[in-house]
């Protein structure tokens, strides 16, 4: 964990111990640092799993086994490294993987298919055997922890530790929904990685959860930016242990499997949001809601132009309601637009209508929107009915220090 | 004119005049400067003229009606406004340069569609009809002006003059070709836009003029950028006068085309270098070569990948050999590459071979060279024969001292 807390943080909440999930976490000693940097959440026989990967072709070996061991469905292990992300390293951050992957599968008696494994960190180092082994094997004899230090071990440049909970009832069963997540730029390779795990005593089939997890994705992690860049290792996990005893959710068709969803996307959106919250130097946390698209999808492109364009994010450090930088960002993002259909707001204050400026346009109420530190830009382009909304923080000098004002 | 410098900047070239044009400069007075702000070229009759445009959707009307009229292939007069882009001002932006060009036309005895205009500064507020009739007025009966002071009165936030020249052989003619270009962010649409114009005294039909500068922008303009924006406003334009004497280049074929499109090309390049050498807080110049890509286009796509990430740009900002984050933007670009084949390098040094760090990477060339003022970064996909090289500048405080630090 960094020093300095974002402006933008908030309190871990409280996440009830959810069945079928116990957490641990160990000192590997992955850099020279006085905490805990291994993760290890062990999960009842039959637990389902779903995942969402980074779409970057380099990406790290741990991504590349995890995309191919989710698809047989069931779970019994995840391990976190945080300091080191092993991507880069050819064979040799492979056989690391599969090693700490035999290791607990040998302790568990289970396939090594069934142990998912994450790193976040320095890249172009294979991961230590030595330390990893040591690591995992510390980690399957410490006591079990909370959530809270769990969120805190899985952290590399975070400023704060990330958590949601959200709980939905699903027949005559109370089920429970608690997750972790850590990332901060939305994307440093050698520094800030998104992972994130969410686990539930819901019992979903692993098919349906893949569903479920992929739909919450678009809409949530996928509209989600704070510097356009990719990481080799982003991955969210969901794990669904079925202790709750509700019928098992196979499909939309199943009782209780609108509220499912429903808890799930509003988990992932939770998780979403805080790492914006945490972005490389965010005083800001923005919402860019377009409207008027020919489709979502489009929608969802041209917020991401907007939310991606550094002469958008500046202007709002700057808090400077400079909606010509809006329509540069718009005309610029390739998707069906046309100028003279286009209108641009600021905290629900139109500046820009039907492509000219606002003949009466005031100010002063988007002036004052925009010294808070919750922005929202809307942008109707006439079009049709699509629409998404995307989330980011600003720009400011806060990133170039992080980024730039050190050597590695 | 900025008062800081780039410490990039290079002095103005000798340019020599070239006959068929001539330049004068004027006060419109469109904003509360005391400077020059509107550049007229007056051109002879037959000269031929060639245009390449944003793509932005929300263009300006001088981006439509300069595409729409160099359809037509001959001009006689560029009229230049600095301190208003007049772009997303609907009818009335549009009325006012159809009402500059037929003043002009009315003057010169052509029709409007001969007469280019194009505009640069704040966008939303309509280009006044006054004070660019007063303008063009004052400039019709100025006395002519160097191509210096042509440079200057076109530029907004631009930090120094820029302009170029190119002498070639064509035949027994000797030909030149002389250029001024404007631009600071690659493209911050309310204060900064990228204008270059290009004129030469070769005889070249325009058809074939558009050919070569279409292709020559391919491989230059479309090569740099400063912060991935696109402007409402970008417009490079060709004019060829006719008057060096040399038999018309038609296509390929005519003798002396090979010549006159190398040096077209080299005029492009040496233009758009000194727009990314005035690029917002640049401290660095910086050439991405990729090479080994499945395509030429492909290698450009992963090159401005890479000259558009932030985390890249942040850390030549910070004298940083941290190739990771360039294996984050291969990766992201999303084009054909593969984690195990590709190589990394700063200087003519390589960090990664085939996937994995260089054994004995040795860091202190790599270290010397990132100190300096032009860097270099080379990528081999290894999966073909397509290469290209693209140019940007690091990302610094300036650039968010520029965008962030000010009110509009």
């Amino acid at each position: 964990m960094s020093e300095a807390i974002s402006p933008l943080a908030t309190p871990f909440p409280a996440i009830p111990a959810i069945a079928g999930v116990t957490l641990r976490v160990a000192r590997a000693g992955y850099k020279d640092w006085g905490r805990c940097d291994l993760t290890y959440a062990e999960l009842a026989q039959g637990t389902a799993v779903a995942g969402v990967f980074t779409r970057n072709v380099c990406c790290s070996s741990e991504v590349e086994l995890g995309r191919q061991n989710v698809a047989q469905g069931s779970a019994r292990a995840l391990v976190v490294n945080a300091g080191n992300s092993n991507a880069f390293t050819g064979y040799r951050g492979r056989e690391a993987v599969e090693q700490i992957m035999v290791q607990v599968a040998d302790h568990l008696g289970c396939a090594k298919e069934e142990v998912f494994v994450s790193s976040t960190g320095v890249i172009g180092v294979p991961l230590p055997k030595d330390k990893a082994r040591a690591g995992v094997e510390a980690a399957l004899k410490a006591d079990p922890c909370d959530w809270q230090m769990a969120a805190q071990t899985i952290g590399t440049t975070d400023t704060f530790a990330k958590g949601a909970c959200v709980s939905v009832q699903l027949g005559a069963s109370r089920c429970t929904l608690g997750a972790i997540i850590k990332g901060s730029g939305m994307i440093a390779p050698d520094m800030a990685t998104m992972l994130g795990y969410i686990f539930t005593d819901a019992a979903v089939s692993p098919e349906f959860l893949q569903e479920c997890l992929s739909a919450a994705n678009r809409r949530t992690f996928s509209c989600i930016t704070v510097d356009s860049d990719t990481s080799t290792s982003d991955t969210v996990l969901a794990f669904a242990t079925g202790k709750a005893g509700n019928d098992v959710l196979t499909g939309f068709d199943s009782p209780g499997a609108d509220a499912f969803t429903a808890a799930l996307e509003d988990i992932c959106r939770q998780l979403a949001h805080l790492v914006v919250r945490d972005g490389e130097g965010a005083q800001k946390f923005i919402a860019v809601s377009v409207s008027g698209a020919v489709s979502d999808e489009s929608a969802r492109k041209v917020g991401l132009s907007i939310a991606n364009s550094p002469l958008v994010k500046t202007a709002i450090a700057g808090e400077d309601a400079n909606w010509g930088r809006v329509v540069m960002a718009v005309g610029k993002a390739g998707e069906p637009a046309d100028r003279d259909r286009l209108s641009i707001g600021f905290g629900g204050t139109w500046a820009a209508l039907n492509g000219q400026p606002v003949p009466d346009y005031d100010e002063a109420p988007v002036t004052k929107h925009l010294k808070g530190q919750d922005i929202s830009i809307e942008v109707d382009l006439g079009m049709g009915q699509g629409m998404a909304t995307v989330w980011t923080c600003d720009l400011t000098h806060g990133y170039i220090s992080i980024n730039a004002d050190y050597r590695s």
